[in-house]
Formats: structure tokens, C-alpha cells, sequence
């Protein structure tokens, strides 16, 4: 596909994730292979992972991904113990991930780096392999996905995505995962598909200023992400939920025509949600619904379909995709620039 | 106090705090030294939270506490993984504590059980010693905080907070936190004795419609809590963030007249914080501050002044209480009932 050279960052980063996944998928499977390898021989009990903003989002994924498929129990860190008040947890016997586009934030950095020193195996997944964080961790896997341009990540989050599902799928030496895991590409390029669907769906929320996402297990990340990205871009508020946490609390704020978008692909989650969006539906929210299921497209007042091809563990790839691309055309609807969002730079530091 | 016979139930149990909390000092504190003296005995070296809501909110309280004293990575459950999914992590060799005000949800529930037949070691804390939660776990500590009667938990939250600051001081054998913390039900008095200039504050975000609030470290918990009780009562989209996470993208939302609340108390995270104040300020904000510190109240044009008397580790008891108080303000001076949020039920059940 050719486009115009004065396109968005944004849009051409969106687009090129099926190169992207590809080009992951080719040059890094068996460097996975050989991390995993060595986890394996140090006998790893427990991940613990470190990261911000969409990488965090997508370590959110890894922990159920090697929940479910490896069996092993994934903490999130709390980098404020190791910078700001100097009491890091013990890490030995862990693999300590650290997930960062720019591998650059200092407080990431130094959960690695205080992994490293008590003996934990480290490994940093960064699209700069000669970044700050590649150079304190052990292993390194690099995402591959040239420059990031536009401030709002896309291309790397679907690659952080991508490095952590073949780390999984390695280690739980699962054959029909990694078939499935090589229709990925092709699966993003039909969701790129969609594209002038979803524009033509964005009109209607140009006033939008709240919303909630809500997904489940393996596309509770997708939620996460899909609202950072409306936050980031649209300025929308956008609150991301599992639709379990959701209704222990917040979903008193629902009132009519409150905006309510739904990760709700088939698979083991779907039942749930579908029984949300019905309890929303009858509290007179406007859904949105991001599903390749006819009912539950059927009760969304904008329904995003998405091409059903992927299971369950390899949706947030497309759902995500589909949310990024709601984001663009949002933040083009309500006039905003998609590549130079207010107060944002590329590189977060924080410690 | 006494107080009018039609007083809602929300009001009677913030301003019961005091007597909850020490009546758990004194009930439980020889059971919290058994319970750690098992951990012990057992050699845990991580945990397992377990928990949805307010007791969710709790639990990330634990993981810094458990953290910084006890030097022990605390992991968050992901129930659907036991439940929909039915691929739980392996957890032999943790400590998986699942907190529930009913202990009654029954993801909570299976997650415990769970970890029971993989030989983990088990602990509920939850206000029903009679409840499923309390029968699946090998060891049980009770809340003594009575029957919660609003639906909005506020006492069985500053509870669970101290019966984890309770297990977390006997672990870390550290006499000193142990004195500390026999301060808090006084300190939490002293905050409740400002709740008329909180009243006085509410008045003018009668039409908030959404706001962020932002903690970290260990009011990272403070700024959830509060969030959810803003959610729960006033329907207000109140969005919680580390001051880390949200400098990694979120901050864009942030326009002229945003309103932000800050728990900001003295201690090491509170340079950020500060640093943060004036950034925000600088694009407009509208702050509030919940702090013990003259600058930072200065910085806002809605001052909650925190009593300072507790060390920052305890602040999270005082700080959610002025929280609580500004939620509950906020609901009359919106004219909804704080006893019977609109889709809430006391008991919530979710797989």
C-alpha cells in the first residue's frame, strides 16, 4: 500500500504491524528459544515484570499468557521500592522482564539492574537494543519494529505482544500455539481491512469526553491499551476495566448513554461479557463492541467486527488494532494532531 | 459522638474507624504472629493476593508493605485463569491471602481453594470468619469491624489495611513499625475531627463529572480507593494512577480546569508529587491535595489538610479517611443516597 507523504506517524505505524509481527516472528523465534532455554535450566518458579504506559499494558498480557500457558506465577513490579524508597523486594530464583519501546526510564532500568545484581536471570524486551536497559540485562530481545515516530505506541506494543507470546509459546513447547502464533500477521492485515468502517463509526463520539473499556483475561490488556490510547490521543477519559473488577464499584457510574466499549471476542471470556453488555444495555449505556459474535454485535450501538480467525489467546493482537484505529480517527474527528499529543514527549522518564 | 437516628450508614461506619481499628490491634494481633510464624516455618518466599474492590485496593497496599518489610514479591491473583479458563499458575510454596469484605465472591473463593489442594499455604482475611472464603483457607483472620451496612465499604477497607500492616510488622519483627502502628487509630480520629471543612469543600465540584487521582508507593492503594469510592458514590469517572504511570501518556487528558487530587503526604514520594503539582498547575489543573505538607496545600485550590503525625508507610489509613469524607460530602451535595448507589448490591458476585 502507497500513501501519501504527508500520512500521520500514526497511520503508517498502524499499518506496518503486519511487517512488523513478521519480521519478529522470523528474525527472533530462536533467540526466544534459547532465553527460554536458559530459564529452564535455572529452574524458574516466577516472572516479575517492569514496565509503563503501553508496555505496561502489554506485560499485562505476558502474565496471563505465561500464566495460563507455562504455568507460572507473574508479579508486576513495584519500581517505586527500588528507586524512590530503597527496598527491593528479593529476586533471586525470578526472571525479572523489563518491557520498554525506548528502553530508557530510569526506574525500569534500575528493576533490572537490582535484579541483576541479587542474581535473578534479566531479560529486556526494547525496540533499542543498545538502550539503557538492554545494556543492564542479561538477555535481550529486540522488537525489531524501526523507528517509532509518532508518540502514541502502536507497532511496539503489538511487537512487545509478539516477543512475549513467542517466549511463552517456546517454553510451554506447545506446537499448535506456535501455528497458530505465524497466522498472526495475516490476521492484523485483515484487521487493517476494517479501516474505513471503523472510520466512518467515529463521527458519532466527537463530544465524547468519558468513557469505559472493559475486557477480559488474555484482552484485559486490550482494554488497558485501547484506553491509553484514547487518553493519549482523543483526551477522552477513558477507564479501562476486567468486567469482573467493574462490577465490584464502578459500574455505578453507568447511567444513560454512558459510552461502554467491550473487547468481546469468542473464547472462554465471552459468556461474561455478553451477560455485561446486556446488564449495560438495560441501564441504557451506548456500547461499542469490538467482537467477531453476531449477538453481541448486535446489541452494540457501533459495532467494530472483528475477522474471526484468531483463538481466544491471540485476539488482543486484532482487537487492538481495531481500538488503535478508533483512536486515529477520533482524535482526526475532534481536530486534534494524532503524532503530537499535548504535553506527551516519546521518551517518558520517570524514577 | 452520638449521633441522629437517621444518620446514614456510610457517616456511622467512617466515623467508626477508630474503635475498628483498634479493637483489631488488640483482637488479632497474637493470631498474626502465628499466621507468620507458619509462613516462616514454610520458608514463603513470594504471595499471591487474591481480591476485587475495595479489598483489591487493600491488597495493593500489602504488596508494597510485604515488599518494603518483609523484602517478599507479591504477585496479584489473575482469577480468570482458575475460573473461565481453568490454567492456574502453579503455586506450591506461596502464600496465597485472598481478601474479601463477604468472603463471598466466588472467583476469590476458587482462586483460594485452588492454591489449597496445590499445597500452598492459605490465609482469608475477611469480616466473615462463617464465610466460603474463610472455610476453602487453612488460616482465617476475622476483621472484627461489625456488619457493614452501606455498600460503599469504607471501615472493612482501613481494616484490612491494618490487618495486613499487622501481619507485615510481625514478619519484618520490627518493634519499631509496631509502635508506629499502634498510632493509627488515633490519627485516624484526628482526621475524622476535620470532616467539617471537608463538607465545606465539596460544594464547589457539584458538576465534576470526571477527575484523576494520583498517589504512589504506598498511597498508591489511597489513590484506588478513593477513586472507587468517588465511582461508587458521587458517579464521578475518577480515574487512579501512579504519578509514574501517568506521566506515561494519561497526562494528555489533563486541559484547563482538569480536576486532579493528590494524596500527597510527606515521605519519599512526595518530592514527585510536588514536582508533578507544579507541572500540572502549569496546564491548568485544578488541584486538590490531601497532604501534611504547607507547599503542596499551597499549590491547591482545594486544600485537605492531613493531620501529620503518622509515618508515610501509615499515612494510607489517614489519607483514605479524608477521602471518604470528601466522597460522602460529595454525594449529598450531589443529592444522591451514599447508602444505595445506584446498580450496587453489598454482596458481589463474580466468576
Amino acid at each position: 500500500m502507497r500513501l501519501p507523504a504527508d500520512t500521520p506517524y500514526l497511520y503508517q505505524e498502524i499499518f506496518a504491524q503486519p511487517q512488523v509481527l513478521t519480521t519478529l516472528l522470523l528474525e527472533e523465534s530462536e533467540r526466544a528459544k534459547a532465553i527460554v532455554q536458559a530459564a529452564r535450566d535455572r529452574d524458574i518458579r516466577m516472572i516479575v515484570m517492569a514496565a509503563r504506559g503501553s508496555s505496561d499494558n502489554a506485560a499485562l498480557y505476558g502474565k496471563y499468557l505465561f500464566g495460563a500457558m507455562v504455568g507460572l506465577p507473574v508479579a508486576m513490579a513495584t519500581p517505586s521500592l527500588f528507586t524512590l524508597y530503597q527496598r527491593p523486594p528479593r529476586l533471586a530464583g525470578t526472571l525479572v522482564v523489563g518491557i520498554s519501546q525506548s528502553g530508557q526510564s530510569t526506574d525500569i532500568v534500575t528493576v533490572v539492574e537490582t535484579a541483576a545484581q541479587q542474581g535473578a536471570m534479566t531479560l529486556a524486551i526494547t525496540n533499542d537494543p543498545d538502550s539503557p536497559l538492554a545494556q543492564v540485562a542479561e538477555f535481550v530481545l529486540p522488537l525489531h519494529a524501526g523507528e517509532e515516530r509518532s508518540i502514541a505506541a502502536t507497532k511496539t506494543y503489538t511487537a512487545q505482544l509478539m516477543a512475549l507470546a513467542l517466549l511463552a509459546t517456546h517454553w510451554a513447547e506447545n506446537k499448535t500455539a506456535w501455528r497458530e502464533l505465524t497466522a498472526v500477521p495475516a490476521a492484523v492485515s485483515q484487521a487493517l481491512s476494517l479501516a474505513d468502517n471503523v472510520a466512518r463509526m467515529t463521527e458519532r463520539y466527537r463530544y465524547m469526553n468519558t468513557c469505559v473499556v472493559i475486557g477480559r483475561g488474555y484482552n484485559y490488556a486490550t482494554a488497558y491499551e485501547i484506553a491509553l490510547k484514547l487518553k493519549e490521543l482523543t483526551y477522552v477519559v477513558a477507564e479501562p476495566y476486567s468486567s469482573a473488577d467493574f462490577q465490584h464499584g464502578p459500574i455505578a457510574v453507568i447511567g444513560d448513554g454512558f459510552p461502554v466499549l467491550l473487547i468481546a471476542p469468542q473464547g472462554r471470556v465471552h459468556p461474561e461479557i455478553q451477560r455485561l453488555a446486556e446488564r449495560l444495555r438495560e441501564r441504557g449505556a451506548e456500547l461499542l463492541a469490538i467482537s467477531d459474535v453476531p449477538e453481541t454485535l448486535a446489541l452494540a450501538r457501533t459495532p467494530l467486527p472483528l475477522p474471526a480467525q484468531l483463538p481466544e489467546w491471540l485476539t488482543p493482537f486484532t482487537a487492538v488494532v481495531l481500538g488503535q484505529l478508533f483512536a486515529y480517527h477520533l482524535t482526526l474527528t475532534k481536530d486534534y494532531d494524532p503524532d503530537h499529543p499535548r504535553g506527551l514527549t516519546k521518551v517518558t522518564q520517570t524514577r
